[in-house]
């Protein structure tokens, strides 16, 4: 092994302890991706002189060529084209301004892009991100505007006999205003935990760009772990950086979630300036996390004025019903329903869900968009139920 | 889609399509890696059947192996072994027990480990890392001990002419206890940024931990960005997700950060419920961020009374070192310097500081350590310089 590759620098810089090695920090591979071109395409380099074939997969495969791989197996995976300098290249169409994930496959091995260094991690994953402005997306990137406070912090849940691990945002401007806020509770789902939302989620982002907008009200936003199983997002409770898995993470005990997320309000308001009372309180989540948000908002009487229900749907028996009646007749301001058309995980439930509203005769708002099961819709009802809280 | 497993679940989540490619990509490998057994040895699994060749490396690789690969070049790769399923693996030896940061390179080319979820990034460059416990980094382990609270937060700057991004910790207890708390600011090196001491340092582990063990004195730790070039960490800025590197993030003015330090003191008094005196705040920072420590610690007159130098050194003209006289001659409590035997970084400059020191009579606590420019050197130095504070 004589020559310094510059896949040894890049280890060099990284394990090593020389001013060489330190330097080369800064240089490594000489390349950047991906890159959101003028036009929002987006260009992915990834250096591999040996590889036979490297591949982009990414959320945005489907839509970003106009003959992509066919069949079953190929849809997702975009072929990318080597050059004379052992960099392969591939340029998307341009792209819906939404914040997207990707990794490489090289000769059939998973891998990240080491020259973007922005991953995140959803479940046991880890896959590259980027952020297509322009657009929508706007709202999930860091601008230039006063920014709120991301606390991680734990609270005490005598109910599951443990302490847990929960995020709080505060608006900009909390710590010196002394007023009091509003609160919304922002639930994850089954494959999240706390840090889901602050992550793909991009809820601090959102929340300072529509509060700096003037659309949103300033709020505190609640993310707690919605899985009793779990005192902490992996690797980050005493479990220490084991590999997250089904049967470690979500051996849930049914209803304790709900029936112990009092200890979640009772946290945050004797610990954050707000205004205890249902008027100021939301509460909202996606997939798992609405019918979550479903269930606490029905069970504890007059406590949420406002419910959104992202891309999930609830039921139950005859109790379930009376409760959700009763829910109603107490008064409420919104009830918010999102959910996607290809949604085929959640989309007939949904639609029970609504026709069983319907039937009682309880209002609610509904907004029905494109794609699946997906953040891109989350992100979006999130940007979209934010601005009705609170006015 | 008749069954919905749950990893289909995942995958749904993160990507629109579900495809048989995709499962195999993002989720489906039954593989744990990296694995630490009970000897405290550590074994790494990554499944590419078709590979030629797959190493491991990482800052263990060259007192993990009897006979690791040879020369500077080689140093840090340790060849695996693929087994008939396809899988490669490696044992190592038993392990000091340390944090330590790894990534495979699969013919050629450097990639994360799929089947470990928990990556750091430094600068530019991410790596998965592990813990081997049993020892010195059961201090960096979440242990179930009472947890404080991290918050990323803004401070403005009227010096610099900007908001920047701030980490502070606050100890358990710190939202109800009506006390006020002493105060460490705790600085990064070149290559980092607010978030570094937070990530590879362990920060919030270390101070939870020896608080807990009665050791630390319950305190506030404030990890700011000392590049002025910056106002925050790469990707937490309105520069977006952009490639970090040197001309954009490393184009400080000179003196700035140590000039413009007062808003930091100011912002974290007006907002924290802390104790406003020399005696109740320390300073301390790996390499450059020792460098600020040191020239801060000696320009504000009377403001600190504990300093940390780690791995680093200060040099100046008369001026300096009347400065420094006087800050002894002012009386401080604790001047602690730590350095690695293998620091070729700056050994020479900190033993010429250490020789200045001595020859005008000026006392420190010094302590030497093997090892060279890393972090193992800086998490450890933390963990032998908080519990000198506040005493």
């Amino acid at each position: 092994m004589k020559k310094l590759t510059i896949l040894m620098c890049l280890l060099l810089a990284m394990f090593a302890n020389t001013t060489k090695a330190q330097q080369n920090l800064f240089g490594g591979q000489d390349i950047e991706s991906a890159v959101v071109n003028d036009d929002n395409s987006v260009t992915f380099r990834f250096l591999a002189p040996d590889a036979k074939s490297v591949s982009v997969a990414g959320d945005f495969a489907d839509v970003a060529e106009d003959n992509p791989v066919g069949g079953v197996v190929g849809t997702g995976l975009i072929p990318m084209t080597k050059g004379a300098d052992g960099v392969w290249t591939l340029t998307t169409k341009p792209l819906d301004s939404e914040l997207y994930m990707y990794l490489f496959e090289v000769d059939g091995v998973a891998t990240t892009d080491p020259n973007n260094p922005y991953v995140y991690r959803d479940f046991a994953i880890v896959s590259n991100i980027f952020i297509v402005g322009n657009g929508q997306a706007d709202l999930y990137k860091v601008n230039d505007v006063p920014h709120g406070s991301l606390t991680h912090c734990w609270y005490d849940s005598p109910g599951l006999g443990m302490d847990r691990r929960i995020n709080i945002y505060t608006p900009a401007g909390y710590e010196t205003s002394g007023k009091k806020y509003p609160v919304l509770y922002l639930l994850h789902g089954f494959g999240g935990d706390e840090d889901e939302w602050v992550n793909f989620g991009r809820a601090t982002q959102i929340l300072d760009n529509l509060i700096a907008q003037g659309k949103a009200e300033p709020m505190i936003v609640v993310m707690t772990n919605g899985h009793t199983a779990m005192e902490a997002a992996p690797g980050e409770s005493s479990m220490g950086f084991y590999k997250p898995s089904r049967e470690k993470d979500r051996a849930d005990v049914p209803n304790a979630f709900v029936d112990n997320f009092k200890d979640v309000i009772s946290f945050v308001e004797s610990n954050y300036r707000i205004v205890p009372d249902k008027a100021h309180r939301a509460i909202a989540g996606l997939s798992m996390g609405g019918g979550h948000s479903a269930n606490i908002s029905r069970t504890y009487e007059n406590t949420f004025d406002y419910v959104g229900i992202f891309s999930s749907a609830a039921s139950g028996d005859e109790e379930f019903d009376a409760s959700l009646k009763k829910q109603f007749d107490n008064g409420l301001e919104l009830y918010w329903i999102g959910i996607g058309r290809e949604d085929y995980l959640v989309l007939e439930n949904n639609k029970k869900f609504r026709e069983k509203l319907d039937s009682m005769g309880l209002d609610y708002t509904y907004m029905e968009t494109d794609w699946g099961h997906v953040w891109k819709c989350w992100r979006l009802y999130l940007s979209e139920f934010t601005p009705l809280l609170f006015k």
